[in-house]
């Protein structure tokens, strides 16, 4: 008897892994499908769908065959035991059954209505829907921290304001507007008999509007970086939803945890003020954390010469890196804003302390994880439509989302640009506006977040509703942006020579762009570049002036010991920089000054090796989000040495 | 209420990221350690621990902190809950506590005797010992496939036969020795009353005869590659340690299902006969697997032309490679042998279509998660003594497996060593077996056959036993892999510039060993390599003969249509190659014609295209598998030229 015991437990173990291993090898057979139609699409410029939509529906037809098609092997699946011994679900669960002890592990809590009624293998359904936590520590973070690695800090900062404007004040309307008008409509379903009055307050209505505002960068983004489309737009629009999935996690995490002391529906100050404080906290606190890596990083690549070993030192970077999002999250921070500006922070100081070798391995090994993530998500956001067990699918409900979606993208970008046109002598033109509201697309965030708690009936609605959204989006929206860009009249294929040459040749329209960048980039930046310049990069790369003649004369031992020997030979491109910033835009420093052609005294190899880097630096975004360098930057050149 | 239970959830739910998050961040922190180890110990040169050895410590360490510092904080662990209803463990359990249902998922068999007496923190622990499916699903692929990947084809044909000797003869050997030694010390402790009668069998001993047969090749062939140490001993022990772990994860699937109709410890000839063809279908299967999945990618990456995208082609070599393994498991077969014959296969042929750009990348990649999958699983091996929780330690067990693994070691190299050396003119020296008897270290795939089952006692006195036998392999044997080089005066530090004159110099006794090797890739391989040359590489790359000249005349419409443009130019060379057979060593003819100073006639840049490819296939070989290739590629040019 023991024998036959024995042999039942290899059999159902080895049928564990078979079931593990079909599991992977349909997300295998799905992404090799996604690659092979995006080459197909690529050579026949076919651009009516993109890959991510292209992921979606091959998730979609295979979630309906796994639904419809594979057979239901297990007879058990459905039965709920009693245990009246218990008060609530422990995370690990001892039985006896029959005088063995098995181990069982806490999966989630499920409303009743939805223990029965399955329908094909629920088994291969179940387990194509993978735990949550997942997305949140292995898919997201690689998007994310490519977002920031490949962020263009040129583009960027010559628009920070406007970005910064989009992302925090566009998402907090943009989530108000959708909680009071999904109010309304859920008010109206409980008018007419829909919903049950308390099952949903006006604060879940804010967690839905809070989570539907997160913007997608992937799909949009990757059209435009194909199409060349023009280099403004693309900033706008690639830093407004970078900052704003940020911006939309910690909201969201801010209202799951307001929670006002009586009535639910009324307004409580100071839990209102406790989740602003929140908010505040738990942004800035993320954002040391994620910076604090990235310093570690490039102090340890500065002071070890683990540049010798370039297997090290991308091993090292790319767990530093993890780790910065997985201390966020296990120190109750958000991991998405840590490894956004571990990111960047990264791209400034410790790519340039890396040796050539892992310049190229970082960059091409984080660009193969974020294409290799973005796929896996789209891919099961088409695969959960059929095989998630818990949806609630409410049409009045899906078609309020709709709307309000809608209104608070609207509502959103109109006056926002308005505003920032007061202030911006080089306007954001009217076809802009447009193509940013059109621009809004849901996608991986928003599913994340919906997907993370599904316990309660009103998330399980919020879940199906959240991935409807990105479904139609990603779809309409994501296919409709070539015509769209066409229809609008916005400039594509904008040839980066071409446009240098008309640039210099409008060289007093330029000039007026000038003084509006530095406007714009205001006295904090500059303060800000002054501090970077100064201090940061010579202490954290091996660039910049000698921390000794930037420091007071009391530090020198230290200084010193903290300069590196290569940075002396930069003195004079210091000079010169100098000189560019009193000159010229702040921030367009970095890069530009590369392309100086430096007068020459006794400058040896260092500063043309700087100057290299650089360039290296300004070629950092690769894939979808490689930008027109060469034509805006050729524009200081000229300006900075007239 | 209702307020309060969704509040309960959105913090329980909470925990259980962060649990994750500190899970991972642990492993993170390890292997920044290790690396930085790795660096310290490169940079001053110590050998005496590897970094496998350094990452097994650390685990060890930080296992240690886990189980004796920190706390105990869930009260409800340990409490077993009966259930009348089941008779044997569902694979979900749905429990209603409360009114509330939640669904438990099956997590493992456990012991009585382990339900209580948890140090620390249980939680924490059991968190740490992950899923073994991990370990087959995720981690071993990577490096398996790494070393097939970056196999030398031409050493390794070289010594073909000798290495299939020690691979299938000497783990077939080991397996049998290990497991009569086990059985007497069994024999012994059920006499001695440490035992019950009942609960080992002859074939229990077998099977863990065969999983800890398995050598691993990661520490040892580090070192050697270090040490530059001669070609012959490393290709011998890399070609046996590579393909000794396919045989006895084979072999422990196939003793694992061996079942004796009656008395199981009676020899079953019926039983045994359907273990042995158990054995060979498994492992044909598995090989046809392995290929044709690499086949596919070749064809693919031949006839799409995808390789004006990098990034598409890296994911869909990636994908489908992995997709070799997972087939392989999913259809009952071996996933690592699958994986390993897929990476053969795939540098054979795939690697020749790869656009420049995806050849760096994909074997950048392929080091890259070699090299942290190494890491983790050593570093788990580590964690593993003190957090996995159902240990048995056994003295005496662990003791006579100590015996039997060296006993095992030694009846196989001695004996097969002397003979081949019967039939070998280019004989194994002395030296050189007595360093493959001390290389004889057991890591990852004996670790990862032992965690697979620990359902059981005996299963778990096994894995126990292992694991230490695996510490103890890796630090003793590992740690003194330098000096036993010293003390056998084995060539090491050998410049292949060097060698390379000095066989030049010794050309008539090259000559003989010409001879060897021709004897020893026997007749089978002239006929694979005629066909490979003739019909497989033309159809599956780009270079080759035109099938056109090699398939029988009425196949040439399907033969234009299958042949590649680029090849028609190789067919002067492919005269070339002819005479290179007739006159040299069949296998090394891939690598060596590269360098061989063709007389061009019309040849145009197909020749120095394809030329270049080889060299660079020559190159795979990265990290820790790079071999000296020039010296011994130079070889043969000398003697078909002469």
């Amino acid at each position: 008897m023991e024998k036959l015991k024995k042999y039942i437990s290899v059999k159902d173990e080895d049928h564990f892994y078979h079931q593990g291993a079909v599991e992977l090898l349909i997300f295998n057979f799905l992404l090799i499908l996604t690659i092979l139609t995006i080459w197909f699409f690529k050579n026949h410029r076919f651009r009516f769908l993109h890959e991510t939509g292209g992921a979606m529906l091959y998730g979609l037809v295979m979630g309906l065959i796994i639904r419809y098609v594979t057979k239901s092997p297990d007879v058990e699946s459905g039965t709920v035991y009693e245990c009246e011994k218990l008060k609530s679900g422990p995370s690990t669960l001892f039985v006896n059954i029959t005088n063995q002890v098995y181990e069982y592990q806490y999966k989630r809590e499920i409303s009743h209505h939805n223990v029965n009624g399955h329908q094909g293998n629920a088994m291969l359904q179940k387990q194509m829907t993978f735990d949550p936590s997942i997305f949140f520590n292995i898919l997201l973070p690689p998007i994310i921290f490519h977002a920031g690695y490949s962020l263009k800090k040129r583009h960027f900062f010559r628009n920070l304001g406007s970005i910064l404007a989009y992302a925090f004040l566009g998402t907090a309307i943009s989530c108000i507007v959708i909680g009071l008008i999904m109010y309304g409509f859920v008010k109206a379903m409980v008018h007419i008999g829909q919903l049950k009055e308390w099952e949903f307050h006006f604060t879940d209505c804010l967690f839905f509007g809070s989570l539907i505002s997160a913007t997608d960068p992937v799909t949009v983004l990757a059209i435009f970086h194909e199409l060349n489309v023009d280099t403004d737009l693309y900033t706008l629009l690639f830093g407004e939803s970078v900052l704003n999935d940020a911006v939309a996690i910690v909201l969201t995490h801010s209202i799951s945890i307001y929670s006002p002391k009586e009535n639910p529906n009324a307004f409580d100050a100071a839990a209102f003020f406790q989740s602003v404080g929140n908010f505040l906290g738990i942004f800035a606190g993320s954002f040391a954390m994620g910076s604090s890596y990235a310093v570690v990083t490039a102090l340890l690549t500065k002071f070890t010469k683990l540049c010798e070993f370039p297997m090290l030192e991308t091993g090292l970077f790319f767990l530093l890196s993890w780790s910065a999002f997985l201390s966020a999250e296990a120190a109750g921070l958000t991991g998405i804003v840590a490894v956004l500006f571990c990111g960047v922070t990264q791209a400034h100081y410790t790519y340039n302390n890396l040796s050539p070798d892992s310049k190229v391995r970082t960059k091409q090994l984080f660009e193969f994880m974020n294409f290799l993530a973005e796929n896996v998500i789209f891919c099961y956001m088409g695969l959960a439509l059929f095989t998630f067990q818990n949806h609630i699918f409410n049409p009045l409900f899906i078609f309020g989302a709709l709307v309000a979606v809608f209104v608070a993208r609207a509502s959103n970008i109109y006056p926002l640009s308005f505003l920032l046109n007061l202030g911006r002598k080089q306007k954001i033109p009217r076809n802009f506006q447009h193509m940013m509201m059109f621009s809004g697309l849901r996608g991986a965030i928003a599913f994340a977040l919906a997907i993370r708690d599904t316990n309660s009936q009103p998330k399980q609605m919020m879940f199906t509703t959240a991935l409807l959204i990105v479904f139609f989006t990603v779809w309409v929206f994501g296919g409709g942006t070539t015509p769209m860009l066409t229809w609008l009249q916005i400039r594509v294929d904008v040839d980066p020579d071409e446009d240098l040459k008309a640039k210099a040749a409008s060289q007093s329209t330029s000039n007026l762009d000038k003084n509006t960048t530095k406007a714009e980039s205001a006295w904090l930046f500059r303060i800000w570049y002054g501090f970077d310049h100064k201090y940061l990069k010579p202490l954290l790369t091996h660039s910049g002036p000698p921390l000794t003649s930037t420091l007071p004369e009391w530090c020198n031992p230290v200084a010193r010991l903290l300069t590196s020997p290569s940075a002396y030979g930069d003195q004079l491109k210091d000079d010169d920089t100098v000189y560019i910033i009193n000159n010229d835009e702040l921030t367009e420093n970095c890069e530009s000054s590369a392309h100086i052609p430096v007068p020459t005294q006794d400058s040896t190899g260092s500063i043309q090796a700087t100057g290299k880097e650089d360039i290296q630096e300004g070629d950092l975004g690769l894939g979808g989000y490689k930008l027109q360098l060469q034509h805006t930057a050729g524009q200081p050149q000229k300006n900075s040495l007239a």
